[in-house]
């Protein structure tokens, strides 16, 4: 089954992944992970709740904390382009049955809460109030010096079946992994800002969310961080890498904060700004897709995920990978 | 006079710059330069022309270098959204009276030839031939490593008209400096594919071409290229830097070509997808807008540029620099 | 059993390890892999035999590669103060009923050979034919950028053994690993020259030569050279890394040859020409100690050597490591 | 006049620089600026005095401050091999009618107290309060990261005569800067701890210091700290670079700290133990010699430097440099 043509002009005009919100059973555990230790900046905070932003990041946050009895993921966010696009948005999706609502979000304009075609749940808003610049205030860095969200990666029951869903709304597709035999997808990247991706999907029991990335200036400040973490006690916390992926061409890192929610550092992708970009095709069978340097991912890469609030995940329809296969 | 608000829905969709075409003296010294020393890769030539990409680019050339009896700049040139946009954009130049042609350029499709409000010329197209990636084609990288074209700079004769010309069609500023007394624009950086600029203006006898830039991975190419530049012959085509721009946070070098084209090394300036995003205003008695760390420019960076060919550029409307006055 | 005190004032000055010798069955495939892969400057060549010197490198070779039937170490060489040490030398094994000659080696001066307690070929030498310099001839460096050779590793079947004959030589014992039950050495690293070693000793079935060490500018060339060493067909020699290790706090990749001898690439370890220098214990059991992100070496690395030419190994004195027990 | 032949047999035996003692005038400005912006660790300290030692170092002190009513140099202080080394080195001095004593200086075992053919004030120990070894303790880690000191840098009014003096007690000239018209050496870099320097000399009104020097990893920290000092108040304290040196091949920045005192950041010369290392000569008019990358440095780097505590400079026997000749 092949790629669908690119969406040039979707149903509303989405700007990019905006952020992430983890429930967290020990807020200061996260909170010497997330800001000690990788380096985000606090914008807020009470005690059940911490809002955190990246360097170059001007919006008010990036990624949400909430005090939760159990792990999960709350919900993806992205930017529309303007208040407009919010109203064809929750268009679109009640024309397709998909549960809307607008909610109130702390430091938000007008958000629209909805979900995808398997549940889960996302949310879009054009408003969010914006902060100083930081980015010149060196004194600031720190850890992996963090600059912005990059991207979320999400396993899904039916790859084929999501990269249509988000073709629709607008996501091209810039690199993929098929299975020669069945011409399934086994995995696809996917973006609206003009990098390898905004979201990508993954063949596994799901919708569960894989990682959040964050973009760093260089492979230095990974080995940088990698220094910090085996030496303060986050040795177990690293999980993979640091490598390049063949995919994407991306210097990486996979981490597990104190929940087990798993971050990406990354860097280094390219730009993807032509409309006429042809997406790239990898085979499953090559071992150097996920690591250009041909090192495996361990099994618990393969398996391990956060569920989201309330969301059951269904099992793949293509089994497990084969490269975990024993 | 404040910026001008941003044009978020232009009469035609630019993508991004694209490429420029330099008339050059010596075509073989120029090779040496580009190909042999920066890492350009050729993807055709003959005797008179060499077509050029870097490293992450698929379209077929980011530079054009003709063989010219004298040095100058044939035009600049951006890439549109789709074939429509073309139509858009020569019906908006030729109800603002600007001339405007159907022009053949190898390996593009169908392309239109304008000029800016002062003259400059200026090509628009969609279609370029696409060629297969080589960014993980590892033994290629040689010299800086260039990734991809990132910007041109210009100088104009009147900023402010510069920006009033370019955010009609919708170049969004990202930072600026402005001279606190005559609240007159000194430059301007401005925007379309996401980065801090695509095309930025400085004041001075123009229209001249200030630089094109490349991205580079990290700093530390740059300072191979300056091992690399200064014990191979081209000591004196250093001309500034390395440094951190105030003014894009972005590591820089400048550095001349064999005919004194300016190129800029790049890398490491943010993203600036977000429509709300607010420019960064500087004052031109602010040294570290044009290095963060205090470095003065030469006075032949604020003096020497590029002409286009056969158009006679004007004085500025402001005056020298204060900058280098003695 | 503690390591010993460090000699100060040992019988003969040995300034640093200076070449190792190899025998390789393909001149032009191993001409391939150290020339164009890792960087290394031809010196001198004929049809059976190729020299080579690292980039800062004063000295005519830090590598000699003969044509051979099959893939073997002929012999390490170690550079001493002056002339007058080469003769206290040659007394010093002599007294010792060690085999000694005179033996004549292209480009060097006086060259004694001879053997360690287990038999292992070692040379050594004072004068050595000087090359003009080319560290600052950037437009020679590729690769790995490869600066000097830095180390050997050697197993050893006893490894107090030998730390206690190097010691006697005067080689100064930085970091070493110690079996906590049996206080028995499973490693040490020992140096002349001011880092943390010129020559270590693992325990295995040896005397067997593990690994030629050469010293890069940053983690970044090693990234590189894992860049181009993964896209030009040499994926299967990538062995370990990249990654920093617990002892010697060096950054390191581990690749090997087409004949399969091992090289690390390895920066930034730390001085240590205090005499006084204390050496830095580690546990067996603790896995930081190999990486110190935590990584586990693979199996071959702890198995795979290359055999001293005419030279049969001995099985270990402790057995196989635990860290690779099933 | 040639460089002498290198003392390879001095009359006691110097392992290295060990650190300088600065007076100061503001204890709490200094601490900001070695502890809080460089990223020295304080190990130990009182209402008058700091003690400071860099990452990699065990020895308890590499810089010590003293409060002062004026800023000056107390003394530079070298270790030696072993205690039987200063008895040598009190004979050797006593002998040339040099002043000796044995001062007491907290920390360190028996210190010897003299100076050099010019007054200068230089103190010999060997043993040192030893500590914990913090290289791997990451978390510690800030600023610019220094490794080690490094490297002093001395006004010297006549250079020949210094290099003679710090020639008989076993420093090897690596590089020097000769007049071309009069033989006279303008500059020389002598070193015993293997690298290109432990102390170098420098025509000008002397004896003065004009730098002391510490070695980082890479050169991204020499940028990382450039960002810092340019937005943390230390614009003005940045004097030059960075920048490649022609001698020594070292990446550079140079900083003043708030006495004035100048450090030099300083990373990747190269390997100097072999006691045939041919000196590399620079002609004095040859403008890479000081940045291979052509930058000229500031008059104040020519002029600026520390005085010792006590002692008049001379002017130089040479006159001023024609560098800086208008």
């Amino acid at each position: 089954m092949p790629i669908p043509a690119p969406n040039l002009y979707p149903p509303f005009n989405i700007i990019r992944l905006s952020h992430v919100d983890f429930g967290v059973t020990d807020l200061a555990a996260s909170k010497r992970f997330y800001v000690d230790t990788l380096g985000l900046q606090i914008t807020d905070e009470d005690a059940n709740t911490v809002y955190l932003r990246a360097m170059e990041e001007r919006g008010h946050h990036c990624m949400v904390l909430h005090k939760s009895d159990a792990a999960h993921v709350k919900s993806l966010s992205f930017k529309v382009f303007d208040e407009d696009q919010l109203d064809k948005a929750e268009a679109w999706f009640k024309a397709r049955g998909h549960k809307t609502a607008w909610v109130e979000r702390a430091y938000q304009g007008r958000t629209l809460s909805t979900h995808d075609h398997l549940g889960m749940p996302i949310e879009f808003y054009f408003k969010m109030e914006r902060l100083e610049p930081i980015h010149q205030k060196y004194a600031l860095y720190k850890g992996v010096k963090p600059l912005r969200i990059d991207h979320f990666n999400c396993f899904v029951p039916n790859v084929d079946d999501a990269v249509g869903f988000y073709n629709e709304i607008g996501f091209r597709v810039t690199e993929y992994t098929e299975d020669e035999e069945s011409r399934r997808l086994w995995a696809a990247w996917t973006h609206r800002k003009g990098g390898v991706h905004d979201i990508a999907f993954t063949n596994g029991l799901g919708p569960r969310l894989h990682h959040t990335a964050f973009w760093v200036p260089t492979p230095l400040n990974i080995i940088d961080l990698l220094d910090l973490m085996s030496t303060t006690g986050y040795l177990a916390n690293i999980e993979r890498g640091p490598g390049r992926h063949g995919i994407s061409n991306a210097f990486f890192l996979y981490i597990l904060d104190p929940d087990g929610h798993r971050i990406e550092i990354y860097c280094s992708d390219y730009q993807t700004v032509d409309p006429d970009l042809e997406a790239i095709k990898w085979d499953l069978k090559d071992p150097q897709r996920q690591t250009l340097w041909g090192a495996p991912a361990p099994r618990s890469w393969f398996e391990h995920g956060s569920t989201f609030e309330g969301l059951e995940p269904s099992e793949s329809t293509l089994g497990a990978s084969p490269i975990i296969a024993p």
